[in-house]
This record gives C-alpha cells, sequence and structure tokens, in this order.
C-alpha cells in the first residue's frame, strides 16, 4: 500500500438545508453519521439524480457523507476557468486538504487517518455538476459561461466523498495519513 | 462502467459467535446491519487483528458485515490444494456466487444489485488466513498441511467483503448485476 500525509486547510458545515454552500469553523465533531450539523449527515440517505439504479427517494445506506477537496486542484479548476479563486465553501466541500496529489482519483476505500483520531474513507470521485457552477458564477457575474463550463474543468478535480470509519473530532491545520488500498486492475 | 452478471449459488448464515462457521439457507432477510442472525451483523464492529491501525476492541464503522464467495474459485481453491472440495461453510461464506470471473478482485464500490432488490457493496479482498484452514483441515485429517498451505493456495480467491447499501430479502437461485466503479489507477 502506497502511503502519503497531507494538512486539513480547512473545515466546514453546509448547515442550510436548501443550500449546499458551506461555512468555515475552526473544528467539528464526528460521529458515525458524518459531520454534525452537516446536512449530508445521517447513516441513512434518499437517493436523488446521482443513483440511476434507485426509484428517486429510495432509502439506502449513505456512503456520501462527507465532501473533500484539494487546495491545490481548487486552484487548478480556477486556473482553468481562468478566475482568481474557487472557494471550498461554494462547492460545499466539507474539508480542504493540502498536500495530497491527484486527491480526486484517490480510489475507493483509501482511507483517511486524521492526526486527531477520526478515519474517514473514501467512497468515490464526486463529480461535478452545473450547480455548483452556478454558485460560482455567482460570484463572477461578469465571466461568461461558468456555470457550463465548471463539469468539465472540474472533472477529477472535485474531491471525492467519503463516510465515517472511527468517530472524533476534526481540527483546522491538523494533518492526515492517506493510505491507498492495493490496486489491481480487473480485466475480464 | 464494466457490467456483468451472476448467480445465487447458496445463502449461509454464520449464527454460532464462537466458530466462523456457516450454514446453508434458502434465503435471508438482509437490513442495514447485514444478515439477519449473523455473527457480523451489526452497524458497528469492534476492531480484531485485520486493522493493526487501530488498538484492539475500536468501535468502527462495519464494513465487513457479508461474506461473499466465488463457486469457481472455491473450486479453484481446492485445485491448488489436491482436494475433492472446499465448502463456502467452512469458510464462514454469506454468499456463493457463480458467473462472475475473477470475483475475489472485484475493486472497492463495485455494487452488487439483486434480482430481489438488495444492494451490497464491495469493500476488500477477504484475505485467507490459516483459521479456515484449520476447518478445512478438520475435513480432510489425513492431507498434510492443510491449514499452513490454505492462505497461499487461496490468495486472491477467497472472495470479498461487503456491506449492505439496500436491504430486502436474497433467495438462493437469483440473479445479480454487478457494477464496477471506472478505475483509474493512482500513481504519484
Amino acid at each position: 500500500m502506497a502511503q502519503l500525509s497531507g494538512k486539513v486547510e480547512g473545515v466546514f458545515i453546509a448547515s442550510m438545508p436548501e443550500s449546499m454552500v458551506s461555512a468555515r469553523t475552526p473544528q467539528v465533531q464526528v460521529t458515525f453519521e458524518g459531520f454534525v450539523g452537516d446536512r449530508h449527515a445521517g447513516m441513512i440517505m434518499r437517493t436523488g439524480g446521482r443513483n440511476p439504479r434507485y426509484p428517486r427517494g429510495t432509502e439506502i445506506r449513505n456512503s456520501r457523507q462527507v465532501s473533500i477537496c484539494s487546495q491545490e486542484e481548487l486552484e487548478q479548476i480556477a486556473a482553468n476557468l481562468s478566475i482568481p479563486v474557487v472557494q471550498s465553501e461554494w462547492l460545499g466541500a466539507n474539508l480542504t486538504l493540502s498536500g495530497i496529489p491527484r486527491l480526486t482519483l484517490l480510489p475507493p476505500s483509501t482511507r483517511l487517518y486524521f492526526e486527531s483520531g477520526v478515519t474517514l474513507v473514501v467512497e468515490a470521485e464526486n463529480l461535478p455538476c452545473t450547480h455548483a457552477g452556478e454558485i460560482i458564477q455567482e460570484h463572477y457575474p461578469d465571466v461568461p459561461d461558468l456555470a457550463a463550463r465548471f463539469p468539465k474543468a472540474a472533472m477529477h478535480l472535485r474531491g471525492v466523498v467519503a463516510w465515517v470509519e472511527k468517530p472524533g473530532v476534526i481540527r483546522e491545520g491538523e494533518t492526515v495519513q492517506v493510505e491507498i488500498p492495493k490496486q489491481i486492475p480487473y480485466e475480464l
């Protein structure tokens, strides 16, 4: 297993049920349900457009509790869109990490061991949608087509979603160790 | 995403707390905790020897609720050990499937959609240990060194562990569709 480490640049909570935007906080309490106070917390979730296999509203186990972005990848998205900055809050990120190359491509079951004791497990790449692009657009009303350009500009850069393996507290500034499972290509 | 399908050859429950051996049943009730009545069911598990990152007995989310084996791979293990058969029950399997090539190498986050409505999500390859080998040895007392030979003979053939995304019932004989996430090699 390859190992590497990073740093928590920011901790964020999306507390408004109707908005994906998150807000910075110095630290967060983490339970088996996710980040306390975040709209994505819960052991069970109802499916939406991301789960075409299920009728909308089906109850399934929530493996998308936490949204994790990379500081370096956010800067790359901004460069791709020719704008000064893309803030973590606009994408509804719960954590922004630095120092982990190609964070968005961390494979499923990658474990993130945080210094203060929390463990998060990567479920999947978070595919970029136009909705996040619309929020970026609101901050740059004079730049054309940001919302429509966002999905392509952010592909493989928008971070990952994860679930909580071990509860505790995550604080801004702490370190995180990354454990990547051995990848064996599956071929028929 | 590559797609393929298989068939449920057997459903099994390990109901004895002190033994890993499972017993065949025509169908099983599946909840968010796992297979009802199985010793591995639960939302939370306590860590053991498989989690060197944690002190023994640490409470973590249970992503090893269900053990899934492949009929063809069990036959290959038996061939590798030069014995007539390795039964699913001896390995504590909860499900034995057929028709899915290299089932043990299905990558993490692979989804198994069962015909009757249950979804299971692959967490990891189930690494073979000598304990399962000892149970095989009990059934072939005259064959030397089966317990010690099992881990190597069963490497990449002992199946996977999985957790429940969608509850329901799984019945012997039903079909299962396999959805494999896109695999992008992570390289530093």
